[in-house]
């Protein structure tokens, strides 16, 4: 694993630490690095909206900068729908993307004046038609995950003769059946995994117009790396992977596209600054050290879960040798270990009271964090 | 699974419950049972301390109630013992029994009269010698956790041969060796687990003497289980069980021995009411649905991680037939599913807007909770 030539840690960032010197763990996002990651977006993709996932990293300085940029905002509750309009964006930038919702708070939303929401089956339907009548509705239509480095399983979505079926029914109920959704997976890096979503959603809508209705977008989901230890596809590599297979599936009648970058948008941006606390080893022949950090799985490392998250880590000490060692948090939970399986190489000479850097940690960190699991509070994060 | 027989909600949580009408997901615990709880431990253990693990559900009026019932408290952060404190705890009642600690958090904890800490390293021991010197410790063992549900991996405690070297090398420091310390693993249903744990105290006691030291304490740590689906041994067969293996080991020189209930103390005293938000299949001929639940993984139930627990449930409609389903939450997380490996028998007459009633969840659920995961509110709770 080649750890050298990674440097995430922006200046302005390492210039915060130096001069504010906040105690405790924390996470700081630049938000220099959110504006160019939209950009490069925008810039790929210039014909697709951006919906920005908001429970990636819903920082209000994250949602404003976005909202000023002309981004639109993929949200998964009521709260992050207000969040999102307290950071100016207006009800029609919005679009109220789970597929698991309270009748109530669907009412809600619709009353927030939000007019586009994500279905998976009939009964998800029966209530929007209830709570927010002739609002828009896309179908998530299951994807294979294949390829996604925190794949998605069968939780979101139906298979697409189903959603077919789903989008009659809309239609039937008085809603206007507006588009097909997917999700690759998460942190997604093979490209070819939008042409096999974009020949379903290209099904979906064939059988749908032979029923005579006319759906409009394609909501292409998120799944857009970060860059973690290992180097990953560019915004521009996608963009063009998928502008091919929307050519390919579409022609010359391309719809309406949609997607949802949260970890591509924000993962690369943020940096937590932790501290070593203990290193130690389990017997006086033990083959390798215990690091213990201030930060762990239940303070905001929740998606080193399954050692499936890697994050780059930098010490003040990374020109000394390395050796592996197990990584662990801070609270008296024996599940609270980052990486065992899968030791992780930091230098022999890292030392109790070390400052770490843990890189690419702006999304899914803060809002994961337990609320004061041991006692130990939730993550702080400053948004510079 | 028989699933009929349990029935854990007591009538003054129905009686809440009826009466208040909370919205939203929430914890209710009932004091009476924590108390009940307390008793049982008092008298299947009398010669043995009962420290309260206050991670397990750091609410402050199961502080207070177990503060004026005599209980010591086992904790794992400054914060915690703080809360202690509040509770009517002197801090001669506190033990700071995290083996992971910061230098200026035990200077914290030194600070506020705590004089019993935990260690299981050479370099804690140091720290310890530095920030509160003279004080007391004990050194954790490790053990196998074979039997337990929620077994706790090597992250504490080191080889019975290393904890002797630590044990004589704080009291080289200044410090007082004070005892050994072991934890069979959480919800452990194998009685004796402990025995062979106290063979291993044992012998750390006879070296020591051997050096001139005499140990005073075993801290016999936590896993009494609480009763989730299926039974498990009363308090009064861990009592017999431990009671015996003391004896055996230790003959007619009983040590002071302490107790860490943290789950068997609060568990079973805890139900959660949420509310199904979703039934839905994912194709046409799906043999099985899908339940939706307003709580999940990150709003409370992390300890379904690799569906490691597995709660009872009931709803209204218990009498009717019953087919298994997956379980998931509410989140936009394809993590956030409960039981789907070990699909969960629910009433096929379960419906959307049921609520249904999670039972023996008073342990390690609030604090687990996410912040505002996907912008959740974090899990409210009553204790009345």
């Amino acid at each position: 694993m080649d750890q050298g030539n990674i440097a995430m840690t922006t200046a302005r960032i390492i210039d915060f630490l130096n001069t504010r010197r906040p105690e405790g763990p924390c996470l700081v996002v630049d938000l220099d690095v959110v504006r160019d990651n939209f950009k490069a977006f925008r810039h790929a993709l210039p014909d697709s909206a951006i919906y920005y996932a908001v429970k990636a990293n819903p920082a209000p300085e994250i949602l404003r900068l976005l909202a000023g940029l002309g981004s639109n905002f993929d949200c998964a509750s009521v709260a992050e729908i207000e969040m999102a309009l307290d950071a100016g964006a207006t009800p029609s930038r919005v679009s109220y993307g789970n597929t698991i919702k309270k009748e109530r708070d669907i009412a809600r939303a619709h009353a927030l004046g939000v007019n586009l929401f994500a279905v998976d089956s009939h009964e998800e339907a029966e209530k929007i038609a209830r709570a927010a009548p002739g609002a828009r509705v896309f179908c998530r239509v299951l994807t294979d995950g294949e390829g996604a480095e925190w794949p998605l399983s069968r939780k979101f979505g139906c298979v697409p003769q189903m959603a077919v079926d789903v989008l009659v029914y809309a239609h039937q109920l008085g809603l206007v059946s507006y588009g097909v959704s997917f999700h690759v997976g998460s942190q997604m890096t093979k490209l070819d995994a939008w042409d096999s979503a974009l020949a379903d959603a290209k099904r979906v809508f064939v059988q749908l117009a032979k029923q005579g209705i006319e759906l409009k977008m394609v909501n292409m989901g998120g799944g857009f790396p970060t860059k973690y230890l290992r180097d990953v596809p560019s915004a521009e590599a996608y963009g063009q992977a998928i502008f091919g297979a929307l050519k390919k599936h579409f022609g010359n009648n391309i719809p309406e596209t949609i997607i949802e970058p949260g970890r591509g948008m924000v993962g690369n941006a943020g940096v937590i600054k932790a501290e070593v606390v203990l290193v130690s080893k389990k017997s006086d022949n033990d083959n390798h050290r215990w690091v213990f950090l201030d930060i762990g799985k239940f303070g905001g490392l929740a998606e080193t879960m399954d050692e499936a998250i890697r994050y780059p880590i930098r010490t003040a000490r990374d020109g000394d040798a390395m050796e592996p060692c197990v990584l662990a948090g801070p609270t008296c939970d024996s599940a609270d270990v980052l990486y065992e399986k899968n030791m992780y190489p930091l230098p022999i000479s890292l030392t109790i009271g070390d400052e770490v850097l843990i890189e690419g940690t702006g999304a899914y960190t803060t809002t994961y964090s337990a609320v004061a699991f041991n006692g130990f509070e939730p993550l702080k994060a400053y948004v510079i």
